[in-house]
């Protein structure tokens, strides 16, 4: 990186060391300067491109303000793991994409896989996590259970019951390090030939290229405004569907008791048929009652039902977990019960404790009133947008906007984008191109605050509304 | 269980406290009674068999004592989770047979994956711990990155190299839950034809379980006072070799260079043909220089490394770590780097920490002196032992001892049982019937003090010398 030169515009009302930062920063956030990497000297960069070193300097020293940028004493400067403040890095494409359009930075990041992470119960964690470990007992270093703690289960199952509705033992319970480790025993004990999958099309991409890497082929099934087309999924081979019911990732479809009927029919139809239920954001929910898990319905065994910690608490809270009919129980205790179980114990007694202790309760409820309190602001700006439809917006943490004339997605995106916002197309949530639709953008707005969600849809609003046909 | 009656034996010395007392504790530790179960009130049990309720009450006050039982006011006695206290459960086969036999309880348990939890520096874990928390970083609570978060895999990177003589960069480790999920995941890196493993025969069971269970036919190789027979090996279709060469397990064989070199050979004379390196104790060695590991060794990138904190730090440490050769590297970003890492960020950060700062140092050679001073108690007292060979006690924390004059495994277990001692049968590492040999017992140290060493030897030889022919 020696002979760097950055490109400058002369004619730019914005000051050059301006230019400069807003320039390393977006090398940055794309990837293309890689996080650890070190930059040239102030001295080396100033001498390239013909300024002075103060210039340079105050370019790096706002970067490592912003955290961007490491200055480590005698060593210079490094780029800082800032990968890390974002949940879904954008695709080389995108990123690509992105930075021949990109004229500033992004300002406000709707992401759909964000969470918001300032209310999480940093002191409360921090002190049970000192309470459990000053009781320093011996077993908690030992191997436990390989399901998981049975305390955890037990903790986990009722919490599963009294919210979700979900019947089970905490022997039904397996406690796994993510859902893509549960997947993949999942996918063992299910047995070695590779069933067929059905998945809602769109889907949730991050399960599709798992259970696509663990050799299944995966049948795309459209929707409709209940959910899966039962009608498709019957005309398949596939032995497996895997759905989001209580909201549907990414249309946000709540799906009604009637199609949960039909798709439980669909499993008893025909042997070794099952449901996998994926319950990922079932906690937030904004109207009408609340609609038990398909697993609470199902009389034969049919559904296995997996959820998260890792949405309803955090990303870097590595807790799963699988509740199995008692068949596939049976099968897994057999034959991959020797597993040891994937989560760190001390994790496990913080867990419980948080959920014994009535903590994770207090927690949702909090999230449930902040969330709220950011659908509605949402919500209410949205209403002013001329030209687009509101979906999706009855649960969860993100909604969907529908151009009514047809506009493509990518324009949007791309107006967005040079906005200085960040908003997602539905189309990447597409297998194949059959039915993709590209008039839609996705906005997640869990990790903003009301204030720069309004900012945020301010900016928009504008950016969309010019171009108004 | 409320018509259970408890055999007692009416000639027997023991009051009869004791024996219901010893009776239950049998039943608990086989698993006959599973933990969480409710026993029968002391009143209900005194009636059944036509004791005093005193007498009831003294047996369960010494199991409540001992941590066998929870007594809960109002509800009763309850049977605790105790399978903690093992590291290994013993089969059902023989638990079944551990019964039958057993008059005693288990005082001395020479168990070969325990591990010395009394020397885990639990306050200084505690301690970083807390400090890790306090600073409270919002992004350490985000998804990391896939591999690990990179402080941590390059300070594994160092240790790697100093300690073991890896050669690698941060980029070629993968951090995972454990050695398991590594193993599946180098599975698939693979590729899905599940090809045959070769394997050491005896071997460690828990990875020819897991490599079985992911479809892998294996197939067991013969082993010399030098490791794994090459020429036997050239005979088979494997193309992946898996080995200890460090501390075979069980046998404690340290393979030499120049059979190091011969599996180097086998490896680069077909292509894919790959062998893994499982490090699993090279840390604990008591003679004789170090050999660096077969990956330091290697030039054509065939070998893929594979190590844990599980036995140098804890069990409950879920923290595995493998090295991929370049090629199979790259085939992983391409394919698999998607997957989120398995580990909880806290748990990285302290461990990061704990490397970073020299502490894993530190404690490692405590536990060296540790180890070195429990197998050089073990080692004086087997000497006088007659009537047996002793092998594989240059490095590791188990040892085996071969009864010269071909006296049966399970007799030798049977009697130390009865005597309250644990040993454990060379038989059941074995794949297959094939070479099985049944002279042989494991006796690991490494979670008895040197005490309980001296005095469970001195039981293993008077139990054991008293039927010398």
């Amino acid at each position: 990186m020696n002979d760097w030169i950055i490109p400058l515009d002369a004619e730019s009302k914005e000051p050059i060391y301006k230019q400069i930062y807003s320039y390393i920063k977006e090398e940055i956030r794309s990837g293309r300067i890689p996080c650890k990497s070190r930059l040239p000297s102030t001295r080396v960069l100033a001498e390239n491109m013909q300024l002075s070193r103060s210039t340079i300097t105050m370019a790096y020293d706002q970067l490592v303000a912003e955290g961007y940028l490491e200055a480590k004493p005698c060593r210079g400067h490094y780029v800082a793991q800032i990968e890390d403040l974002y949940l879904i890095s954008p695709s080389k494409k995108e990123a690509e994409h992105h930075s021949q359009t990109a004229k500033t930075h992004c300002l406000y990041d709707f992401s759909p896989r964000g969470i918001d992470l300032e209310s999480f119960p940093y002191s409360l964690w921090r002190k049970i996590t000192k309470n459990i470990l000053s009781e320093a007992k011996k077993d908690l270093f030992l191997l436990g259970e390989q399901k998981g703690d049975y305390e955890l289960r037990k903790a986990i199952q009722e919490y599963l019951y009294h919210a979700r509705g979900v019947n089970c033992t905490p022997q039904q319970l397996i406690v796994g390090a993510g859902n893509e480790y549960l997947l993949w025993l999942l996918h063992q004990i299910l047995g070695k030939e590779a069933d067929l999958v059905a998945m809602e099309n769109p889907t949730y991409q991050q399960a599709y290229r798992v259970l696509q890497s663990l050799g299944h082929p995966i049948c795309p099934i459209s929707m409709d405004g209940s959910g899966m087309l039962i009608s498709q999924l019957q005309k398949t081979q596939a032995k497996i569907a895997y759905v989001t019911p209580s909201h549907q990732y990414p249309l946000g479809v709540i799906m009604p008791i009637k199609r949960r009927m039909e798709l439980l029919s669909w499993a008893m139809e025909a042997e070794g048929r099952y449901i996998i239920e994926d319950d990922y954001d079932s906690e937030f929910r904004y109207k009408g009652k609340p609609i038990p898990s398909l697993q609470g319905v199902d009389q034969a065994g049919r559904v296995i039902y997996i959820g998260t910690f890792s949405r309803s608490i955090a990303p870097a809270i590595r807790v799963s977990y699988m509740v199995l009919p008692v068949s596939l129980m049976e099968r897994y205790e057999q034959k991959y019960g020797f597993y040891s179980c994937t989560v760190p114990r001390v994790e496990q007694a913080v867990l419980t404790c948080f959920l014994q202790e009535g903590y994770f309760e207090r927690h949702l409820n909090r999230m449930r009133a902040n969330y709220k309190a950011k659908h509605d602001v949402m919500l209410s700006e949205i209403q002013k947008f001329p030209g687009f439809l509101v979906s999706g917006e009855h649960a969860g943490i993100h909604l969907l906007l529908t151009a009514k004339e047809k506009r493509q997605e990518q324009e949007l995106l791309d107006r967005a984008w040079q906005g200085g916002v960040r908003v997602y197309g539905l189309s990447e949530y597409y297998i194949g191109e059959v039915g993709k639709r590209e008039d839609t953008v996705v906005l997640g707005y869990a990790n903003l605050s009301e204030k720069e969600i309004l900012e945020g849809l301010g900016i928009l609003r504008s950016v969309w509304g010019v171009c108004k046909r």
